[in-house]
């Protein structure tokens, strides 16, 4: 069962919904969302505006809300039972929606200045909640018709979405971190699209986080001499060695092979540890999450100063023109990213972005070469 | 102003929303969504469930339904003045939001089984509608921070949207058509991508629509014998000039030049010419939209006879050798792109589609190069 919510929105002349036309008019519009109404509309007010509240025989209701600038919103809510009001197993009625609008713009005349809808309903109760953000806080909804996979580990919530358009989808406590669709992101990072950047011939790397496997992956490709992974949640790893396996192939099949070793471990303590120990690498891969899995002890602000030390100490660990690669956040974070840029300066480095769009995250991605002056 | 609509669902145990705790616990609910409430909540019945209405002193309110199954779906929307609630003047609050849908799973206790949020509200009635849907009719918030340009021409509503990720994107009839982001559909649709597919050098070019300019900008580069535009719409032209400057450069200031010339006119008028003069060309490029602009009067189904009638001439305007490039639609229209697919066949000719994936489309296109068995 889903609930199924149209919304809809009418900008009219503010003396408009006070005066009496409107008024008559009201129940005709619950008539039009609703069919049959089980009563007479009610009305609420609030502050100087008011509320219309609408009961259909059907059991679906609708709420009508004025505002004294003459902005008017109209929302009406039905339910579906059975798997065609599942996102997975059908649409809704687009041109239904379309239609609504159309006869309540036409029901209150040339008041109406503006009227729009959205043209999908927003739906809840269905098997999978399919709607997220953007970096910068604008909704989406994916194409998510399952979920393959789903666990709590310690560290965090670990799914993997499938969408009808791009495979599957690793989210760690919701937030997007890869999808099948994105061999541009890691060839991107990595500086081994076109044109190859990069040489991994005969060096030694180390991987900070890299759950997915998909940059264990393609540097394997690259004969390097030794790739050290150190990944915090061995959870991540099984769950892709399965359900992402178009990403990291057989790479993480084994935690340890001829030139690779994945080691289950905070990255922070891996690294300290080399730095005592004078370990050197020709590249550091920053493939953490912008939010480390301890966000719910410390927020955003201590991640960021996470995310320093992580540079930092990767800095720190670099042999001469050694580089450290590291992912940053969307190009829409405008608040964020522009701080990573002054971070990398602050501590010693340079750097070149690139920009890539990341078709599982559906915006553009920052990605870093950092290397010290 | 702007009215914004915070949304949530919680699946409860089906006993517990009928049952007293529930109910001693729905006042609460509407506190922490709206704080001092104006009156006490009124409840209505729906059918088998319930509607509990909200009114807070600040003017907002939240309605809460119930249903059998156990799904709560509760709503909350605030009204806020000034630039700081239009979108692109900055942020809502989505840790407000996050905290507000803990909150009320706290209230409810070990009864929820699970809950969900939009962490963007439904915003209404700002400067700027941004909310449009992908071709499978799936909700996105495009980041459109103000219209470029807007005009009803005879033919069509034509807008150009400026999008802070992706520069100015044209919209007919709030169809996406084109964005400066999108050389990648240019390319696909023209084989000048890499690898490049297709030779124009002493070609003669017919492109139907492509009003952006987009198709004939990258055309002439390529040293064609004669490049034929038809686009019917003067006034998309006109805009494109100004608005879509990085799309076209200067290949429409003029409407001809010494190796090209656009023609103010239906194509399938000017494709009818041709062959009763016996004209023929190299390419035929189909860059009309999915919508030709006789929608209001045929509908979608006299749209894909159009579609069809055009693909038909086209074909019969090919020396041999010749080629049709078309757009097709997006990957997720499902229903709709095999029927293209069919009638390629049936019409006598062979194709290959190749994808792309579209930035202002925020989706992967479906573009088709088509020839004669």
């Amino acid at each position: 069962m889903t609930a199924n919510t149209i919304m809809m929105c009418f900008k009219v002349a503010p003396s408009y919904v006070s005066g009496p036309e409107f008024q008559s008019r009201l129940k005709k519009a619950g008539e039009l969302a609703l069919g049959e109404l089980s009563s007479e509309p009610r009305q609420l007010e609030v502050a100087k505006d008011k509320l219309f509240i609408f009961t259909g025989t059907s059991g679906s209701h609708a709420v009508l809300r004025t505002y004294m600038t003459g902005l008017v919103t109209f929302d009406v809510q039905h339910f579906g039972e059975g798997e065609e009001y599942e996102w997975n197993n059908g649409k809704y009625d687009m041109e239904a929606i379309k239609k609504l609008k159309k006869n309540i713009e036409d029901l209150f005349g040339s008041a109406v200045e503006n009227a729009n809808s959205l043209f999908a309903p927003i739906r809840r109760g269905g098997q999978v909640w399919t709607y997220g953000i953007t970096a910068d806080e604008r909704l989406m909804e994916p194409d998510y018709d399952k979920v393959s996979f789903e666990t709590n580990s310690p560290w965090q919530n670990i799914k993997i979405m499938h969408s009808r358009e791009l495979g599957n989808v690793l989210l760690l406590d919701d937030d997007i971190m890869l999808g099948e669709s994105d061999l541009i992101y890691t060839q991107t990072l990595l500086g081994l699209g076109n044109p190859k950047r990069e040489n991994y011939e005969g060096k030694e790397v180390l991987i900070l986080g890299g759950g997915d496997g998909g940059i264990l992956h393609e540097l394997l490709k690259e004969n390097p001499k030794f790739v050290t992974m150190a990944e915090i949640d061995e959870e991540v790893i099984k769950a892709c060695r399965v359900h992402m396996r178009s990403v990291c192939g057989d790479s993480m099949d084994k935690f340890e092979g001829n030139n690779y070793k994945i080691i289950i471990e905070d990255c922070i303590k891996v690294m300290k540890e080399d730095l005592e120990q004078g370990k050197k690498y020709d590249f550091v891969i920053n493939d953490l999450t912008e939010f480390p899995v301890d966000k719910e002890n410390y927020g955003f602000a201590y991640d960021f100063k996470t995310t320093h030390l992580v540079m930092e100490l990767a800095l720190q660990l670099l042999k001469p023109q050694g580089k450290v690669l590291a992912r940053g956040n969307s190009k829409s974070a405008v608040d964020y990213y522009p701080l990573v840029d002054e971070d990398i300066i602050k501590l010693g480095g340079q750097f070149k972005r690139r920009d890539a769009y990341v078709p599982s995250f559906r915006e553009t991605y920052c990605l870093y070469e950092i290397w010290k002056v």
